[in-house]
């Protein structure tokens, strides 16, 4: 078993850097507190034995050596950037835990053929800099490095200028490395676990998804004097496309969500109807033909929605990917683990995207999930115990080792 | 007759301060931008040879004595700030009209008995810091100067500190000031008379105006891995309160508008469902048993909407002013010009809120209107013509030294 207290103390420790406002974490991607929990995690992991390197992409291995020269690393990860009112373990928990399976290693003793590589994956909540998981997207040939480089913040700042300027830009060439297998372990950030009282969460699938950044045109003008039929209203019209994608995804349940988390209007004046609103619908399922389906609909229905008002609508896909399966053989590894451990569990659809659906495209994948409180994430609050910390890292540690081979 | 090519270069020059970025001007309020539209302002007041005084707001008075010392003045004026993204019209017309006024009768050798104030009101709009109208409604007895200075910014600089960091913050007691009468003169922002072909709007009535600012409190949570009937969303009670509003607008057709023109989503992340959408409905008639009745059913209607999604709904009221009707002797007068002066003209009801209607509580008011192109305003693209500024401020010359008495 891992030593599930220092699990806990290194979670705590990384809690520190980035502080939210109201007991979580805003650590978002490529910020000071960003870099600052870096160095943490880097010190933790030479301290463990380990040599870190960085990519171009600032995504960081920290390597220990296997036995077998010419064997490929087992990698082990998520990531420690967070969402700007985030909280304490999506990501970090992943991350600190496959540290901690090497720590449990150094003490038993243990040592493995292949290599183990935890790694923390640039940019993956995607809040700042969209698209999400976007440096393992980049590691994984979805997205070219140019790409990357360009995508901007709401303040207009690049991503590649931003990662410089932190002092994470590394030299590996993005994607040259090559994996045995990839571990992902993640909080569930959904409420099933908890509400069906298991203790692991066996992930074999994880939904696809659509992020569908609406750009609407109506036309400025004063909103007192301006009489109704005059309108162009683009904040109407917005208005009228949150119900429909409300509409469609309940026509796709059960196993579909649809929802808006970001918009803007402009000039966002109390008395200035919006010349523009700019929102982002996220649709995800685990049916790739629902996928389809419901990215058709909301494209359609955005269109019919705007056309009478004479409000312009365009769409660009800012983030996408597709259902992806996570590899059988590792599946049962897991579920096996947790079974051998004595820890109840369940087969579960990852509700949120991760890292290891890029890697899934690269080498056997999967992932172990943990229960957090009222399935509450992506907010301050997210809260989970030490025992479930522990319980999912010793799985990956048995998992992990059991892959590496003794 | 005044000076149009005179009215019309002062008119380009102050759009010269704080240009926008399609043609417009964005000088809001207590900016750098209206610090130095303000020096400009003052020097050509000086130029006339007026004296400049300011009032712990921040409004200005530029004063031309007349020959009575017992007489109160006459004002004239509005207001040099403007929207984010607003026109050179909008305010400053009816601010430099005034001083065209006194250069015409500089020009002309006229003496009045009353003495003219030029009066360039602050905050006006009310887009940087709510509500609109500020200035005058301290000067008027609506606000006290404590709840003016400690209005906020969407980035949280108080009004007070701002007018102090611009050097504007003056020392005449706000309000002190008596008036014999005042006049207004201003862009129509509306359609209505281009559309009929008239030179001069003579405004007999203003419409009233609640701003309802809605806090809506929903659960942030995890766009992907939520489950829809955990959804506690509150971008969706936000879309269709936008809904309800447009609907119970259309129902008190004709002569009432009601709209959103400024929404802020929290914490506005593509993946997290909003915790917090902050926005504000615009609503305006010139019925007061009107008024009072949208007020209601929008506040009702909001309720009903968030109740079953489990959102929390509060609203304040951040700005409110009940239907004006101006004096109808000076109305009269603006009329006797009008056709004087062989300019065609229509009764109208300003559709926009303006310092006039907290002047018109303290002292016979009116406003005279010209047209402005398409009824465009709050946009940088608002547009008049020479000729029609020209018109307006001949009236308003008239009207005024006829008030001023010769
Ligand atoms: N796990 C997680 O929250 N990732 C961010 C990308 C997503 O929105 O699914
Ligand atoms: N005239 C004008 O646009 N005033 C701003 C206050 C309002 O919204 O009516």
């Amino acid at each position: 078993r891992v030593n599930g207290d220092r699990l806990w103390d290194m979670l705590m420790d990384m809690a520190k850097i980035g502080p939210g406002i109201a007991g979580g974490n805003n650590r978002q991607t490529l910020t000071d507190a960003d870099g600052e929990g870096r160095h943490l995690f880097k010190r933790w992991c030479e301290a463990a034995g380990m040599t870190v390197g960085t990519d171009r992409m600032g995504t960081m291995f920290a390597t220990r050596e296997g036995s077998d020269p010419d064997a490929l690393p087992v990698y082990v990860g998520s990531h420690l950037d967070t969402q700007p009112t985030g909280g304490k373990y999506d990501g970090v928990l992943g991350v600190l835990a496959g540290l901690e399976v090497v720590r449990s290693m150094n003490d038993l003793g243990i040592k493995t053929k292949h290599p183990i590589v935890v790694t923390n994956w640039a940019n993956e909540e995607g809040a700042r800099f969209a698209p999400a998981m976007l440096a393992s997207g980049v590691f994984a040939g979805i997205h070219t490095l140019d790409y990357a480089y360009a995508r901007r913040d709401p303040e207009g700042k690049t991503y590649g200028d931003e990662l410089k300027r932190i002092g994470w830009l590394g030299d590996e060439e993005v994607g040259a490395r090559k994996m045995h297998a990839y571990f992902e372990y993640h909080i569930e950030q959904g409420p099933i676990l908890e509400a069906e009282d298991k203790q692991i969460g066996v992930v074999t699938h994880c939904q696809g998804l659509w992020w569908l950044e609406f750009t609407l045109t109506g036309k400025e003008a004063h909103t007192g004097s301006t009489p109704m039929d005059m309108r162009v209203n683009a904040g109407l019209a917005f208005g009228r496309i949150m119900e429909k994608v409300q509409e469609i995804a309940m026509a796709e349940q059960p196993g579909a969500v649809a929802g808006v988390g970001q918009a803007f209007f402009t000039p966002n004046s109390r008395n200035v109807l919006p010349g523009k609103v700019v929102f982002t619908v996220d649709l995800r399922t685990p049916s790739q033909e629902k996928l389809d389906r419901m990215r058709a609909k909301i494209e359609a229905s955005a269109i019919e929605v705007c056309e009478p008002l004479g409000v312009g609508c365009s769409v660009e896909a800012v983030g996408h990917f597709d259902p992806v399966t996570f590899d059988p053989t590792l599946v049962d590894r897991v579920r096996d683990a947790a079974e051998k451990l004595g820890y109840s569990h369940m087969n579960i659809i990852s509700g949120a995207g991760h890292d290891a659906c890029w890697a899934a495209k690269l080498a056997p994948t999967t992932m172990i999930m943990c229960p957090c409180v009222g399935g509450l994430s992506h907010n301050e609050a997210e809260e989970i115990s030490k025992d479930w910390a522990a319980a999912g890292c010793d799985v990956l540690f048995h998992a992990v080792v059991e892959t590496a081979e003794i």
